[in-house]
């Protein structure tokens, strides 16, 4: 229980950061959560069901009732999600080691102690080579589009939600470029980090 | 000459960055060059004392001229020293392996193929305590006042002469709290990143 260490990795699109996070917790043995898995742990906990009702009980508000002002739909579901998510996310910390990819996690867990705090880029050229390679996309200028569409998405996301810098190193205690040591030379490096850390 | 390489260490005030990157310089046998060393090898050289004199035979400018507008003469005094140490730490990075300090030394060789950027940083309150106990300061206001002034100074320098957010995880290889590991840890890290990206 007080043994548990949590690693959040946050990451640029096209950067490997769920890659090079998947194959740190394989290689470290703990847990890997990304954004599918914590939703679906949303979506089964019953708790987190109950939250949800609370949210939709809660006055309405002309800022976030649908009714009163339709734009506003989707941000009242994100909301919604986003609580059950950091609730997951606390709850997972409190059970065992993991890693855990994106979804505000280094916010989340602030206050928590066995936080190792990461973020992973990598220079654009590099991000719009690797997504063209993996979604083989064939245009460079289509491919470097997704990249900032994405990275514009993860950014409005986490800054609404922690009023912080995305990709910001406020916080991080490691952010590291992940062109210079490639996906397995940095997967290896940050499982240092960790094992200096808290000898692992 | 080819094969030199650069380690280039911003930093937060009351990080060890200074500290870190002159026992980093030890354990690789790489020069290391700080604020001082620099500006004594601009003011031995012949080359800047030449590129003094022609920053001072500029036509006059209404923006630099300190007689046409006062408040930029220490600025105009400011960017003849940038300039020159900018052209040694160019010179530097052609003969030798070395550990440069602050200096905007990233964005001067941004460039150079051979060179690892790395940022030091720690928690305000940890940075603090260390200059509270380095320069023996008794009231812990006093320490943060200290920190928080110096920080402005090197995010002012930096980004006058780069237009980049000083600090900022742009174009860094490695940003790391130096907390985390200590000041020997963290020596013993980096060292690992460069040994791997250099096979040193």
């Amino acid at each position: 229980m007080g043994n548990n260490y949590i690693i959040t990795i946050g990451r640029e699109y096209g950067s490997g950061g769920c890659e090079i996070g998947k194959k740190l917790a394989e290689k470290l043995g703990i847990g890997f959560y990304d954004k599918n898995l914590i939703d679906a742990a949303a979506e089964k906990s019953g708790i987190h069901i109950d939250m949800l009702h609370k949210a939709d009980e809660k006055p309405a508000n002309p800022l976030t009732n649908p009714f009163l002002h339709p734009g506003y739909e989707a941000g009242t579901i994100n909301d919604r999600l986003f609580w059950t998510q950091s609730e997951v996310i606390r709850e997972l910390a409190e059970k065992e080691s993991c890693v855990i990819i994106g979804r505000c996690a280094d916010f989340v867990l602030r206050e928590h102690e066995n936080v190792l705090k990461i973020f992973i880029q990598a220079p654009l050229a590099d991000r719009i080579a690797r997504i063209s390679e993996k979604y083989l996309i064939e245009i460079p200028s289509e491919a470097k589009k997704e990249v900032l569409r994405n990275d514009k998405l993860r950014r409005s996301y986490y800054q609404f939600y922690t009023d912080s810098k995305w990709g910001g190193r406020d916080h991080k205690d490691l952010v590291i470029n992940s062109s210079v040591l490639g996906i397995d030379g940095t997967v290896d490096f940050i499982k240092d980090f960790v094992d200096r850390k808290f000898n692992t």
